[in-house]
């Protein structure tokens, strides 16, 4: 399958936009075939079969590198009963928060929960999302975490985007455990990271550091097992307070350090030294009513790369939207729209490890997006996103 | 035309969401014939052609009752400059801000400014509007004026959904007329409204009062010529600073009053007396990174009723989704989801002077929207709301 997409304006992503304009792209096999203007396409590419893209703007496909895609159950009634005055710990003896996505989690079959997260795919779809990663965190047994990753793992074949898993045991300590995180770690976060690196089911492993969570003792074992079995670790860092989980990670060559709004000078040290990304979420930011920002200049002055991602999930951002998310982080943490859109491709593929996509260059994978806009800017300035016009996911045109 | 809606989680909207589950809607020419239990769905329509909803959640069709939906030229430059560092000052001397907007709307055509607001438009009508109000404001000059309002009643011969034209010449003073507001309003505001009023462009008036932009002195003589001319009113008022717009605005019966963060107990009690509602602009409000919220208790205590809208606009709001919009006036502003969903619905269609639409009841006219969600409280919950699975229009299927 061949495709010549013509007179678009490419934001390539290579330093920066990279924008030509007008371009071209020669598409061949899933891969990007070349790329350049569009009065240099070079003649083994002027036979393509033609998708004229009217000046529109194409970008690589979005990555969404930080979601909670898979949960059973609403969290819509705990938003309403503390908008009528409930406070958390009223709506926590009721049975609500995190315990509640975790119990209906437990009770749903693995059809369930794949069938739930459709709609939520494709609405991520729908904002561009051509690779995403699914986190377990909500089964909190052996059994309940695999069936979330078998689930993750199942999402391709019923739409086209591309799914990294990432075992998240670590989430929080389930109520029969409580108090007891080293023996939770121990029973249920050991055992099921090894069944699914068995099986085949994960990519990666995250835990939540934090007071309300786990600390960095008690994850010691948890990130040294992961790096035995070979897989890359990150971590939700310093969300809420300052942990000095980022440098921890550090330490273990996490790919990312997440939320971030509390990382000290010494975390932003430890991440640049070991080229761990800045996953930016602004979705839970905005939802909690956050007022402590990422440190931003400190990034770029370390040269740590900053992704920004949806981190989809019931409790603290039900939001599906890249884009939102982009304008978010200008809006709320004053990304620069490029800052916005590198995060939101190139270092969201390198927040996931992956070197084959997001940028629009020869041998990449072809996932592109082609969007209702005709400068990239518009991409973080509309609150939501312009519309995508097409997507183009593994070299095939599929909305 | 016939359909009977079957299986549907209806929110009625009357004294509230008004659930009715499971439940039917029977529609007949454009109109709502029947609404209520599935179980007791009368013999007369018991034949009309069936579609199931499958437990799905039915509302009324959402109305924007605050868009300036037209308009030509992009901003997004202007977002990004301000993001690398541009002030406010260095923008407008660029030629940035509302000025720019204006430029690029006078220059362009009847045709032009049309095809500019369809995707904007469509992703309105994909948030669920089916009635969208559009203010003219942009061209600031007689013959602009009416420009835009035309452009504006072309809009439904374009795409499935009702506008309410809304002449809003006192949204700025123009360069010619710096300092001279009472001038521009001689020379521009009332000739514009006289004739887009003979030309049937118009369905109400509205200004912008502000100490940036007009004092309620200045626009005493355009609000006396809407009541001459049989047009009621709106104001834009109290959105910065407190110019006791309201309670000039509830003096001349105004259908609503906008943006109030700054609105004092005078006004409120002024709205109150006078049925005014309180349209609210989180978008505008977040973009701005505005604190101080519209007085939500004292709207409660007095009775005022609350809309909410997107202001879609390219300076301060470039957001069209009403869904997003109720979101932030949740997030943002505390209002209840229920409150929320009434402000999309019962309370815009009165900010609109309409009494035909809003909520789900026999004679209403048959504009629906069925969501992949099961409680009206997803609606706000989710940010950006759940999918919009079917759109009725005029008693049409259409999305
Ligand atoms: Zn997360
Ligand atoms: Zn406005």
């Amino acid at each position: 399958m061949t495709i010549l997409l013509t007179d678009a304006v490419i934001a390539t992503m290579q330093g920066g936009y990279g924008l030509i304009a007008p371009g071209a792209v020669a598409i061949h096999q899933g891969r990007i075939a070349w790329v350049g203007p569009q009065d240099a396409i070079p003649t083994e590419f002027q036979g393509f079969p033609r998708h004229p893209c009217g000046g529109r703007l194409l970008t690589p496909g979005l990555i969404d590198c930080h979601s909670h895609a898979i949960w059973a159950g609403t969290r819509a009634g705990e938003f309403e009963a503390r908008l009528n005055g409930a406070s958390y710990e009223q709506i926590a003896r009721a049975g609500g928060g995190i315990l509640s996505t975790v119990a209906a989690t437990r009770a749903a079959t693995e059809d369930d929960l794949v069938a739930a997260a459709l709609p939520r795919l494709d609405q991520m779809i729908a904002g561009g999302a051509t690779t995403i990663e699914v986190k377990s965190g909500y089964g909190l047994t052996v059994e309940d975490e695999l069936k979330m990753l078998r689930a993750a793992r199942a999402l391709p074949r019923h739409r086209p985007v591309q799914v990294v898993t990432t075992h998240l045991a670590a989430h929080a300590t389930p109520p029969e455990y409580r108090g007891r995180n080293a023996a939770y770690i121990a029973d249920v976060a050991l055992p099921s990271l090894r069944a699914a690196r068995a099986e085949g089911l994960v990519d990666q492993v995250d835990a939540f550091c934090e007071g309300i969570a786990f600390s960095t003792t008690d994850l010691a074992p948890l990130f040294a097992e992961a790096q035995a079995l070979g897989l890359p670790v990150k971590l939700h860092a310093e969300q809420l307070t300052d942990q000095h989980g980022a440098a921890f990670a550090a330490a273990h060559g996490a790919l990312s350090c997440d939320h971030v709004e509390y990382v000290g000078p010494d975390g932003v040290a430890a991440m640049a030294a070991a080229g761990t990304v800045a996953v930016l979420l602004p979705g839970a930011f905005y939802t909690l009513h956050e007022t402590q920002i990422p440190p931003v200049a400190a990034f770029r002055s370390a040269g740590v790369a900053m992704a920004v991602a949806t981190d989809l999930n019931p409790g603290t951002s039900p939001m599906a939207s890249l884009p939102l998310a982009m304008n978010m982080a200008c809006t709320l943490f004053r990304l620069t729209p490029e800052e916005a859109l590198l995060g939101a491709t190139v270092h969201a593929a390198r927040a996931l490890g992956l070197s084959d996509r997001g940028q629009i260059v020869a041998g990449q994978r072809a996932d592109l997006c082609l969007w209702d806009a005709s400068h990239p800017a518009e991409l973080s300035y509309r609150i939501g996103g312009p519309k995508l016009a097409t997507r183009i996911f593994g070299g095939r045109l599929d909305v």
